[in-house]
């Protein structure tokens, strides 16, 4: 068994507080430049060289991304570059990688795919391009960052390469889309990238360009101004403001107790006996601003924002300090009519960069719901919020359960906000991966008017199950004990197919296939026995390997 | 490491040889019913009870489906039923799964995959349809098989259930695509397909009805009239002629030695000390059949049927007995006209129904080699066939090499078979896979007139590398030696990524999502450690899990 510890991870920080990126602002071009510190790494058993990066790195790039988001509407394009000479990025730390346990090494590199993944979301929805300028070596991690830019521009300088050397040097895969990104978003042809993704070396200047690997190349004289004139150009064609105010994004100040994360909106509850949790969320309280100016004045304590930014770091705090909770159950509190009307409010001004930005992150909070490795049974009692926006959590849990008790009245709800705005990361709604067999349903249930009580829920197809008060308690404890006696990796397994019915993306083979393939090689001691090249990286030990083909 | 000895595996088969499976023709309806012997395992150290599977069992059932294709055109339907009373088919051993390598268990997946797989190409395109006829418990793979076909039947006894009880039972996935079967080709409902795949008992009756688990339900005294009458009805919806003859698979009568494996027109040459292998196909020799008559007169000796079939059971003895070795050279020898002349004959009577057969065994071939996870290089040189047909072993290829010399003609060639007939399992042709970023050069390369020489064929980008002859043997031979040097794992990861650019279809995600996940949980010890659950299932300890999520 694996005894390596994790360490224990928090999500917040802010610009003042990075050690490994520097964010700069001209006009509509900001640079994000990485300049990684060694020592600074988030555990002291290795040094981060070269670039390299481990989770803290990426947790700062997470946050300037945000950042620039919602508090910088006038900026329009995002230079990804290094301030290190002659090196962009080494990629993800292999002694990071090396003496990671198993989870912590998955779930690294799922948040780094969420982050390159969200980079992407901003290119295609919220008018920002991102423009990768590898001024040095870039390799590994540091290629599927560029990977997630819009264009990349290589220096030519007869040295500096991008490469994938993961496979030939470390015997893992490239772990945060490289594959897929190379061969499905550049498409590469198939056999170069087969050539390529096993060449330690990788590829540069001219011969990268015509691979399609990179866009564009310019040699080291010419290449800041090259990028800085390129970096305007795409500045032009933003739908973004040309100036601010944006919206600052302030502590979200949890109270953190044994057994509790408290935040204003959201309370994250652990049983670790009983490996299960309770996420509840609670519906926006008192009057809500209902126009772009007043949503602004209101900012980061807008209910909406401010609720799924805390849903998002509850559940982030789940995946990685929490590993063996296995099951979670989502309830919601407080009065549905207060969520309905803040769908209202949003969809009436989706096209204000404000609201858009609030929609794009609740929709990204919501597929980090799908994709995390829990079980997730939703709770449906009288004084529950459970419509519109809050419903989706009901349709993303893996079974919903709706107290159905003549006394005490309880009903859900929908609301345009389940019928396009926040889809899953395979393109279709919750709505519609639910009903795959039958599309015309999701229409007449949007069309529905007004709420649907437990037995209307039940026929609806809305819910799973709707035991009455005599039944509730025994079934709905049998169902979370049951849960939690499971093994916990063939219920990842189950749950990893069950969810994503329908069509595939980029984004889901990145999380399907690459990342279930590279989860396999991060259990192979190949990679990480004790001969495993994974293992012995650095040291005088060759890599032995068990040459049987599976 | 794992020290279990896998048994070598011999893939032909005949009726009269059958121990598990009987076959029985009445006019259009053919009924193909499992009597698993207990005793009659592939290796000695199971019993294969409650007609439970091995490797051998699906053998046998993959030759019936063969056969029924090509010996009996005027099948129509085919019922699939048990002939052990009040059970169909508990589903894989396992006993023999908790005693197989990890590399024996994935490619026994793989090979029961490809048979479901199969059952569904003929019901596509062959005009066969298969009905379940379940009249008994039918249990993980047993239910898996079942999905496969068009209509299941479920007896309606009180007791009968068809159920997938792998997660909760032995801490595994059902292996064989049914998680993906339920919610993507079924549509059950995503909740209730997780409350599904997580009870043991499974589901019967009328709920398994309304789930939309099985198709319908009989009671037990009218269930074989029921099934019979549906069969009849099925029957008369087909495009396959009403009567024979048909063609006799014969045997393929390799000749075997240490180090080769010869049919007639396909021969494996083994490297094991290099880890390689040799795979040669030979164009066809003197006069072909160019009518249906004469096509069918030849039989199975005509070469589209003969030459894929043997290049069919080479690629399984390559994939079950020789694991070690994981770098496979490509060649093929002869006449490329030949080929282009045998292409152009199955093109112009592809309606037949024999011609559909065999071009849609030469479909599944390909695809086999799709999804064997050893490295595929072709080489390309003077006196080599790879035109149209035989040149989809290039493009299935991770990469190809062609010798570029001014002194001796080397050339390949395309034909319409490039260009739809033998598309791969996500739905594309190769040649559109490889050119997934310009789809219009696809046609224009089909398009184009005549041979293609090494430099030609490298500007269209239809091989990979042309060296000339002063690079070509060093250029080749630390291609190969380079390749077989990596990690086995990372280039069977690499290779499922790069191989499958573009969409996803449901065979794909059997194949990725699926099979990744299901792979990765077949290496963790919650499943096959000394308390893993598949270790202790049948003893009286109790599994013992590791309860941190990934």
């Amino acid at each position: 068994m694996d005894t390596a510890v994790a360490p224990v991870v928090e999500f917040e920080t802010r610009p003042d507080r990075y050690h490994h990126w520097k964010l700069q602002f001209d006009g509509p071009v900001a640079t994000l430049s990485m300049d990684v510190q060694e020592d600074a790494g988030l555990a002291p058993d290795y040094k981060l060289k070269l670039n390299s990066y481990d989770l803290g790195v990426d947790i700062e790039l997470a946050d300037a991304l945000q950042r620039i988001r919602f508090e910088h509407p006038e900026v329009h394009t995002v230079v990804v570059t290094s301030l290190k000479d002659r090196i962009f990025c080494a990629g993800a730390n292999i002694f990071m990688l090396g003496t990671s346990t198993h989870g912590f090494k998955v779930n690294f590199c799922k948040f780094t795919n969420e982050t390159r993944l969200a980079i992407e979301d901003a290119s295609e929805h919220s008018g920002l391009t991102f423009l990768a300028a590898l001024n040095g070596i870039c390799a590994g991690g540091g290629y599927e960052l560029a990977l997630a830019c819009d264009e990349i521009w290589l220096v030519d300088d007869g040295n500096s390469a991008v490469s994938l050397p993961e496979a030939a040097l470390l015997a893992v895969l490239p772990g945060t889309g490289g594959l897929t990104r190379v061969v499905d978003k550049r498409k590469v042809r198939r056999d170069l990238a087969d050539f390529f993704s096993t060449l330690v070396e990788g590829i540069r200047g001219k011969r990268a360009v015509e691979w399609g690997l990179v866009d564009a190349i310019a040699p080291t004289t010419q290449f800041k101004a090259a990028v800085a004139k390129r970096a305007s150009e795409l500045a032009q064609h933003s739908d973004r403001p040309s100036s601010g105010p944006g919206v600052s994004l302030g502590p979200l100040n949890a109270k953190i107790s044994a057994d509790d994360v408290a935040y204003a909106s959201v309370t994250l509850s652990l049983n670790r006996e009983k490996r299960t949790a309770e996420l509840t969320v609670k519906a926006p309280e008192g009057p809500q601003p209902d126009t772009p100016e007043a949503i602004l004045k209101a900012g980061d304590q807008f209910w909406a924002l401010r609720a799924f930014r805390e849903l998002d770091d509850a559940l982030l705090r789940l995946r990685l300090n929490e590993p063996e909770v296995g099951t979670v159950v989502l309830r919601t509190t407080g009065d549905p009519e207060a969520v309905l009307a803040v769908d209202q409010t949003l969809l009436a001004h989706r096209d204000h960069w404000l609201v858009r930005e609030i929609l794009l992150l609740m929709k990204r909070t919501l597929k980090r719901l799908d994709l995390t490795s829990r079980s997730f049974f939703a709770l449906i009692e009288p004084g529950s919020a459970f419509a519109g926006t809050l419903f989706e959590l009901a349709l993303a849990a893996d079974r919903s359960y709706m107290l159905a008790d003549a006394e005490r009245p309880n009903t859900i709800g929908l609301s345009p906000m389940n019928g396009g705005p926040l889809p899953m990361s395979n393109g279709l709604t919750r709505l519609q991966v639910r009903f795959l067999g039958d599309p015309s349903k999701v229409d007449d249930l949007l069309a529905h008017e007004g709420p649907f009580d437990a037995e209307e829920a039940l026929d609806a197809g809305l819910v799973t199950f709707a035991p009455d008060d005599l039944d509730w308690d025994d079934e709905v404890r049998l169902a979370i004990e049951g849960r939690a006696a499971l093994s916990p990796d063939a219920m990842t397994g189950l749950e990893a197919n069950l969810r994503f019915a329908g069509p595939e993306t980029m984004e889901t083979k990145i999380f399907g296939r690459l990342t279930a393939w590279q989860n396999w090689i991060f259990q192979r001691p190949n990679a990480v026995g004790e001969k495993g090249a994974l293992k012995v990286y650095g040291s005088q030990t060759r890599a032995e390997f068990d040459w049987r083909r599976t």
